[in-house]
């Protein structure tokens, strides 16, 4: 009997029976998966849909379902804020942020039709109030629509292109927009005649020694036989959930303690090169510790264990984060005033290293020489009072001098605070989410998007919210217009 | 007509004649190919080594020739220089030098063999003068033996092993011991009745369906066909050449400019990938800038470009160097002072950016802020005069105030310097060579050793001169011997 398995396709001559015939099959209800399946549907094909929960939502659904939009002039939330964001401004942040790993061909697509995805977007039932919250938030705690969500304001990024905010979160009462942004995406995909099947994890594709035509699910611990005759879309996120994968392409992550996803076990990605894909760029991965909340603490000053600081703080969080790991020691500190200071949150994981009613006092309580973490503070200080970061560019609000003793270091500790983190390493596709082989052609039949491909966020030092969700949802679409297209 | 390709293996069936018919073919003839050929012979098959240079060498040969080995109480030339290094002492440096990278396995066999290793290197006619020579040297300038090649006897090694000189450099007056060393090792392999065919560029392997049955070479611009009854061995270097490949896996290297390497294209990487195997740690690379020479510039203090010290500057020249990659603002300083200062060489293209009477003036020459350069050096010599380096822990005798006016400040350019760099991502083998699926299942029929695979120096951040010729040599047998075995 012919061994079925995720690493290589099943051969279509060996399938005995069709449990399923469709136009095109989709893996993975999440954001992406969704929004393959509408495109796919408006595009004529019949469409299936399986799922291995008993539901939609995969890590999409944990997200705070905020897209990141912009250029051509600028949504209507950012005009009505005073915000006009070029697409050649918005192009190129996403080029700065996608770092030695950038996709361009991606970036400018999505920064010509970001404008059109949100009227897409709307057109499905997203809700958005089209207000703008200002100030530095992870996810608004209202149902603001518009905020900063990545570096774009920080050096060096603000240098590189003009700044806008950019994050677009669905209208949803405080976090969580995730869940109701793939609940609408779901409803728009059903009321297509999406069929849809739960409890059905893919464990194989089918291949006719050509193309792919269809895929393998477990069904109730059977396998069940899908032909899809125009292919099949891959939407079944990235690998943080498999150890293995992460020891064998990502081992940096052993370093921090807190995967988050779903059911991000590296499906898409083994079934994809299985078939002749290739994935790329599997070292990189997100990484953040909610060290700007409670929001004070956003004023507060980072440095490594010799004293040092290492980035401007008013980059993004996830940003600064990413930066702290590559510090030495396991550790960095976030450096506070009593002007600033308040109790940690307590799932971070952050503990109260060091106080003093001097700096000097701080280093001495942190044991770190003398000279060291005072000296960064006088020198930071002096230049914070006039306005100036002459190091790392941090710029106003938040560039406060911190001389209202005491003084306390907050310990972020790689293994044990909450660095939460996921991957951005996956299956290289064409714009159109064709699966890339290593010789630059199309696997026939397979498609992918989401976070088992390398999309927009590429490169974790530049990674900024809403840029998994922008490239989910667009390349999702993309993808099943595709396989739809044949 | 079925397509020859690097990236799927010909079929069997397809094959019209063989032209060439072997037990084992090798691929590559540098160091690993070498050995590999040299083991499958004594293991009693007939062997076959293809070469697509017109003779013997490829990356190895443009080496040093230093050979990484310790362990077992000592060689004969660290027992003479009283250096007792113990198995364990030695795999935990290795370990350590893996960083996340490491493969733990081939770490213990190599440290708990690496003696008989040698005895065979020099069973096979490598010469070794047997001395020791102190100091650090990038090579031996005469034709001595033992030098300390990486990092052991600094900080943070130094605690987790007992420290060690282990870079065993083969008797050969001045640098480029690693031609001499193909040589011996060419010698012995033709000894042994390998048939060596040169300006034979491997292009496929061939598969029977079940196993790695042959390979496809193309001479004279056509493709011969090679019966390879107990399987290939792919020994063909790394991908530094081959942009295409560094631009999907190892984009970082783009930030620098000197390629170092033969032919190395990827080809066996390729080859095996398609075969089923797979690639990991593929964006791993080594890169040294040569800042060590003339040899009173190891004496110097690096900072970045905000001033800070980043780096014990005692341990290995690549380590500081892959180090300095890590730092923000395209370019690091080493300071020196007059008594450390002479010319840099040409070809390592460091400028002098900076000079003054104090390190205020070389601060403000280099347009950094005050009290940065300036007060970085002031607690360096303060503590160094002491003897201490509190802040990264760096060691005597090199750890040496730098208070002789004037003053220098040299930039290592990432674009414009020379930090030279090659690949260290590959294919994932067993420790007998053995090519790995994604299900940890070998490829049968197919072997690979050298830099086509990840192996002893997994890390960058961890490289030690002579490792690489150390995984080659010692797994280019092991891999060589598991072929013939079958």
């Amino acid at each position: 009997m012919t061994e079925v398995s995720l690493h290589r396709p099943f051969p279509a001559t060996a399938v005995e029976r069709w449990d399923y015939e469709t136009d095109v099959a989709v893996v993975g209800f999440g954001a992406a998966g969704a929004c393959a399946a509408i495109e796919a549907a408006d595009g004529g094909a019949a469409v299936m849909l399986f799922e291995r929960n008993s539901g939609s939502g995969g890590a999409s659904g944990l997200s705070g379902g905020e897209i990141y939009i912009g250029g051509g002039g600028g949504t209507d939330a950012q005009r009505a804020a005073g915000f006009t964001d070029t697409t050649e401004d918005f192009a190129a942040y996403l080029k700065a942020a996608g770092g030695p790993c950038v996709d361009d061909a991606k970036c400018d697509l999505y920064a010509r039709e970001a404008l059109d995805h949100y009227a897409w977007l709307k057109a499905q039932g997203v809700p958005y109030r089209g207000n703008y919250l200002p100030g530095k938030h992870i996810e608004p705690t209202d149902d603001s629509t518009l905020i900063w969500s990545g570096s774009e304001a920080a050096a060096p990024f603000c240098e590189l292109a003009v700044p806008a905010p950019r994050g677009h979160v669905i209208q949803h009462s405080g976090w969580g927009g995730g869940r109701p942004l793939v609940d609408i995406l779901e409803r728009a995909a059903r009321a297509r005649g999406v069929e849809v099947i739960v409890d059905a994890r893919a464990v194989a594709l089918v291949q006719d020694g050509i193309r792919i035509v269809g895929l393998v699910v477990r069904i109730d611990n059977r396998d069940r036989f899908v032909r899809a005759s125009k292919g099949v879309v891959l939407a079944t996120g990235g690998f943080v959930m498999n150890e293995a994968m992460r020891r064998k392409y990502c081992p940096e992550t052993f370093r921090i303690n807190s995967p988050i996803g779903d059911q991000d076990d590296g499906t898409g990605i083994n079934l994809g090169v299985g078939a002749g894909g290739e994935a790329i760029h599997m070292e990189q991965y997100f990484t953040t510790c909610p060290w700007t909340m409670p929001e004070p603490h956003a004023n507060g000053v980072f440095v490594n264990v010799a004293g040092q600081r290492f980035i401007n703080e008013d980059c993004y969080h996830g940003r600064v984060s990413r930066c702290a790991l590559d510090q030495p020691g396991g550790k960095v500190f976030l450096l506070l005033d009593s002007a600033h200071f308040s109790q940690p949150l307590d799932m971070a994981g952050i503990t109260i290293a060091g106080t003093g009613a001097t700096w000097d006092e701080v280093e001495s309580e942190l044991e770190m020489p003398e000279g060291t973490l005072s000296a960064t503070m006088a020198f930071y200080n002096r230049h914070a009072t006039e306005g100036n970061d002459p190091l790392f560019g941090k710029q106003a609000p938040i560039l406060t001098p911190l001389d209202r003793a005491p003084f306390v270091a907050l310990e972020l500790n790689f293994q044990t605070s909450y660095f939460s983190f996921f991957t951005l390493g996956g299956l290289r596709t064409s714009i159109d989410g064709e699966v890339l082989d290593r010789s630059d052609r199309p696997v026939r039949g397979l498609y992918a998007a989401g976070r088992c491909t390398s999309g927009l966020p590429a490169w974790g030092h530049g990674y900024s919210s809403g840029m998994s969700l922008a490239d989910c949802t667009f390349f999702g679409r993309r993808a099943g217009k595709k396989a739809a297209d044949g």
